[in-house]
């Protein structure tokens, strides 16, 4: 029953198609899209890094809980600060943009809340089962506790039902809740990289960095935040690119079962 | 000196211009691709699949150990209990395809040695820096030992060179290289999820699962691998799209600093 809206069959008046079909510029995109580690001096316009900016925050991601932020460190002393908290790199210190991206762990509560004011707002009746679901569901669902106690209960339960059943187990750790907002947040991370080499430039995400000077930076709250990861940006220099793609056998990767 | 293919400028002659520019296309693929949760029960050519697949592959991800695995579901019975896995929910049950994708915290052993083995066949002298990187430091940046005891070894050295300068912290735990290990994962799911809109089909990124249970039908070692989210795949039906796309303000998430 807690699960309706997905196994049931709504009868939507809604209605939304695409004929969108164009294989050769993605792969195109994707095939351009390498990892930068010297930019030139080239400015990025201001429209260009909020568009795509706007394409990252159109990812999709877990329960329309939008766990991300989304930090342009544009002052010059944070921007300063960041490059040595990514230890002097390359790819920091010649980028014309700087973005942090955080994965919060914290906003459903919020966001909860912000689903169904805009439920309220739609036009068509949203079923009891969706209201239910960000009313009460959800938030059982992503609650955790003090030190994760109500993580450990729920875990107790659903794997005492799931003996019986198949369940949904997940998240029941804090653990499990960074896991859960990392993965949301990380695919707008790539939309966000694909868009600006869309436009015609190139990123490089960053994770070798010193994560809590970065979040103090910030004003991250301890345990409800953390860096995603960083992505620089700008044009590609001349050597920007340090060697060809490496990938390993594509059999060690996609299995069919 | 350990980061220091990251932070010095090596002399490469390799080149890899891009002239790759085509926002249009990028941003209406973007818009087009709608979490879809009831397919029509066309069938998706098998070579489609193989190429979205193949773009994935080409995700960017951490220090290029592409930690994911793509587990294309093609048999009728296991297709079967994975629906039941998935709580019969609708975008499983009509899907013409399922993709479950794993993120592994374990193959960075196996993928350091096969950077190195991919390094002798360049062409271009690597740094000895790169070598080292995959040699040792990767290799004690990742290892976390039985219950994590190298992790917490690691996490009071580091912390305590902290004090005095900015530095690399994470992953310094088991939950840490669960984050890191789903993340380079999700980053690939954005592509791969993409690739289909491109080929004209959608897709719906599916978290509510029976993780133990995907996890035993897939023969996934415990504490080494988890299953990042199974992706459905199809045609989208009718009535695919429940409603228009919630996306709350983008103040909320977009910050310059």
């Amino acid at each position: 029953m807690a699960k309706s809206i997905l196994s049931e069959t709504p009868t939507f008046t809604y209605k939304e198609d695409s004929n969108y079909y164009n294989p050769e510029a993605f792969s195109e995109l994707v095939v351009n899209r390498r990892s930068c580690r010297i930019y030139t001096d080239e400015k990025i316009p201001e429209d260009v890094v909020n568009k795509c900016l706007d394409l990252a925050l159109l990812a999709p991601n877990s329960s329309n809980m939008q766990p991300w932020e989304f930090y342009w460190v544009r002052s010059e002393d944070k921007r300063k600060l960041l490059t040595s908290y990514c230890l002097n790199q390359n790819t920091v210190k010649t980028a014309a943009e700087m973005i942090v991206v955080v994965a919060r762990r914290d906003t459903w509560k919020r966001n909860c809340k912000l689903m169904l004011e805009a439920f309220k707002q739609q036009e068509e009746k949203v079923p009891d089962s969706a209201l239910l679901y960000y009313q009460k569901i959800a938030p059982l669902a992503y609650r955790q506790g003090f030190l994760g106690w109500f993580g450990l209960v729920k875990r107790i339960v659903l794997n005492t039902i799931a003996l019986r059943k198949p369940m949904v187990r997940q998240p029941k750790s804090i653990s499990d809740m960074r896991v859960w907002a990392n993965k949301s947040t990380a695919l707008a991370c790539e939309n966000l990289m694909l868009a600006f080499r869309a436009y015609g430039y190139d990123t490089c995400p960053i994770e070798g960095l010193d994560q809590r000077r970065v979040r103090r930076m910030l004003n991250l709250p301890y345990g409800k935040a953390e860096v995603c990861m960083a992505i620089s940006v700008g044009k590609r220099g001349d050597s920007g690119i340090y060697g060809p793609r490496i990938r390993f056998n594509r059999e060690l990767f996609v299995k069919e079962v």
